[in-house]
């Protein structure tokens, strides 16, 4: 088996410095709601003026923080965001609900905005109560001693059972003037993102308005955090929120209202962050010893190479055979076909990294499996397929199934 | 975590004794395709005027066993079944289509029948091109000595990872006599049936034409073996099939042409038989420690229960969490949220064997962790969910994900 460790074999040697942004300050504290020693709360002021945007989980048992987001998504504006670890206050019911609320008023407060300004993600342990009272006190002076330079410990203090704390920093030219974009991340189990992932934030110095905004992130999250799986498990609670302070008008940068070539490289700088995001939840999915990326082609539509990526990406017996580092390529096949969407199975072609592993329905003539088992000896493997059908195509991004993986999701409570 | 054990807990203490059928012999080799020293060949000679009906994978990438068993399926009759472990004959192209031809040769020589009337199954390995000359040759003389009284040693020829041979016997009255059902089937890995398990054989006495078995088969199929899991994987090579003899005629069966009120204790015991033998089948789940039962009630449908109970059964979260003793229900919410289908959030409840954990939304109020963590540590665990939108159910059998799973998968080729 490929080793794993107790931290994650990607992680960075070093965390990337985050350039401030105009417009955007943090906070953070150690409020003690599951996790002793450490912060697992966060807050994020946003200056008058900021617009929002974000996508949120499909699922039909959404935690109440992503049913109060759904709504404040609505105005298109946003004044702070306040995230908690530790407990995902999902499936809490009325008392749910109450502490959401009770949050929303000292946020609001604090940040000097309308409730529906106040932006809020918790994740953590599903079903059990969150008693709010245990930190909306916290937030008034959080919100008054917050720093623009605090990217990092905002990111640490909405870790669950991430290994490294998930930063990414682009440019781009805008209207005129250099735009920044920073975002950052958490994984690391549950993750198999239904419109975005367990938690995303983003934040912009650029004046772009929400519904332009909105376009940006739907489209993008559908090839970066819906094209990533840990274990096929979605959650409760995915939230990615892209925030946009418009400071870059105030150096000149011109208005842009709607789609078109004037964002193309804000879109395009927007789609990198989040990809590479996306690619970092993958490689630090829990317990894992190997980063898996699998591409594939020859599909009739990318929904149905996505899907077909998927079935792959989710199968319990093809992670493990990758976690043992074995070649078996036979497992492919069987994702293939139960995916259900078309492929011509006697012209299927697998490629293990660069060794052609199956060609056209069969083992391939030049298949030696000494040098493809070497092949699955390293932390990345790519596997590639060509289902031979059309010519469309998708990547997804995951990681192999290990017995880390059992031993931390089996006592993860206790 | 429960412990698991190179037997599963659940394997029988004596294998049952199957009755004879009139009009079924059984032989056995040890071909030595890839086991040594076990046997790894089975041939079922049946007698003629044998009818047949069977249901098959939807796997798109079907291997060339299952495509031939298509074809003679249309015939409705059979009069020969072989059998092979080790090696899935799937994905070989026209190697592995002219193995199926080979051994369909052979088989109808030695059955003196025609080919139409000969059924093949393959299971193991998935790629590795099938050689038949190593076992056509064998076929005629394990035709020559077949003898009635062989089901146990059928059963252990098919048997990949499975950790005990699966067998049921039933009796049901049918058009005036007694007649018997006999059936076997494996697991144990790359588990979700697809319109029918992995692979399992059944044969009766009874005088019943293809067309009405057919019915039965398939009916029954839905809601045994398609409601059952180890690892939401589909095979490629799912073949359920079963075949009457007609013996039974002899003995002053009156036929039966049609479903109807005539067929139903007959109906009732195939029901019976397959249930028993697609739990069996979770029960030597790879790797298990604990067998595990969803039942989902409140549905608007059928299909959208079965649904619901496959995402819980499907989730590697949820299955860790059991192995490892946890009532995590807030696991089971996230499954049933990731499901896409119908439930009404704040009416969910959720029981662990007779404890309710959940009512209407949010923990029930009289859960006591410490009780629910004690039911935990059984055998067998029954977890029933109310989704509150309707009044339909649907039961799934599955195990838990261990460690023991991980290891099996990660160097079942090596």
């Amino acid at each position: 088996m490929g080793k794993t460790a107790s931290v994650s074999p990607f992680a960075p040697k070093s965390v990337p410095r985050l350039p401030a942004i105009n417009g955007v300050r943090f906070a953070t504290a150690e409020a003690g709601i599951r996790y002793k020693g450490r912060t697992d709360l966060m807050v994020a002021v946003l200056d008058e003026g900021t617009t929002a945007a974000g996508v949120l989980t499909q699922s039909k048992t959404a935690s109440a923080p992503v049913l109060w987001c759904r709504k404040s998504l609505k105005s298109g504006t946003a004044r702070v965001l306040v995230v908690n670890s530790g407990n995902a206050n999902a499936f809490t019911g009325q008392r749910g609900r109450d502490a959401v609320a009770l949050t929303a008023k000292y946020a609001a407060k604090a940040a000097k905005c309308a409730e529906r300004a106040v932006y809020i993600a918790s994740t953590g342990v599903i079903g059990e109560p969150l008693d709010a009272e245990k930190f909306a006190h916290l937030l008034d002076g959080l919100a008054a001693r917050a720093e623009p330079d605090r990217f990092e410990a905002a990111a640490r203090a909405i870790m669950t059972t991430d290994t490294y704390p998930k930063l990414v920093t682009r440019k781009a030219r805008l209207g005129g003037v250099d735009v920044t974009l920073n975002g950052f991340c958490k994984g690391a189990g549950m993750i198999a993102p239904d419109m975005a992932t367990m938690l995303c934030f983003m934040f912009t110095d650029a004046a772009i308005p929400s519904v332009v905004l909105q376009s940006l992130v739907a489209e993008h999250a559908k090839t970066t955090f819906n094209c990533m799986t840990v274990d096929g498990d979605t959650s409760t609670s995915d939230t990615c929120l892209l925030f946009a302070t418009g400071a870059a008008a105030k150096r000149g940068q011109r208005s842009v209202s709607r789609m078109g070539p004037a964002l193309a490289e804000f879109s395009q700088a927007l789609h990198d962050m989040m990809r590479e995001l996306a690619i970092m939840v993958a490689k630090d999915g829990e317990g894992l010893s190997k980063f898996v990326t699998f591409e594939v082609g020859g599909a009739k539509t990318w929904a149905a190479a996505r899907k077909i990526a998927l079935a792959c990406a989710n199968s319990p017996i093809l992670k493990t055979a990758i976690a043992g580092e074995d070649p078996n390529w036979g497992r492919v096949v069987m994702a293939i076909g139960k995916s259900g969407e078309a492929a011509n199975r006697d012209r299927l072609t697998i490629w293990f990294g660069e060794h052609c592993v199956a060609r056209d329905g069969e083992r391939a003539a030049e298949y030696v499996e000494k040098t493809v088992a070497g092949y699955m000896k390293n932390r990345e493997i790519t596997i590639r397929i060509d289902v031979g059908v059309g010519k469309a195509s998708a990547t997804v991004w995951t990681c192999d199934l290990t017995h880390e993986y059992v031993s931390i999701n089996a006592d993860y409570r206790s």
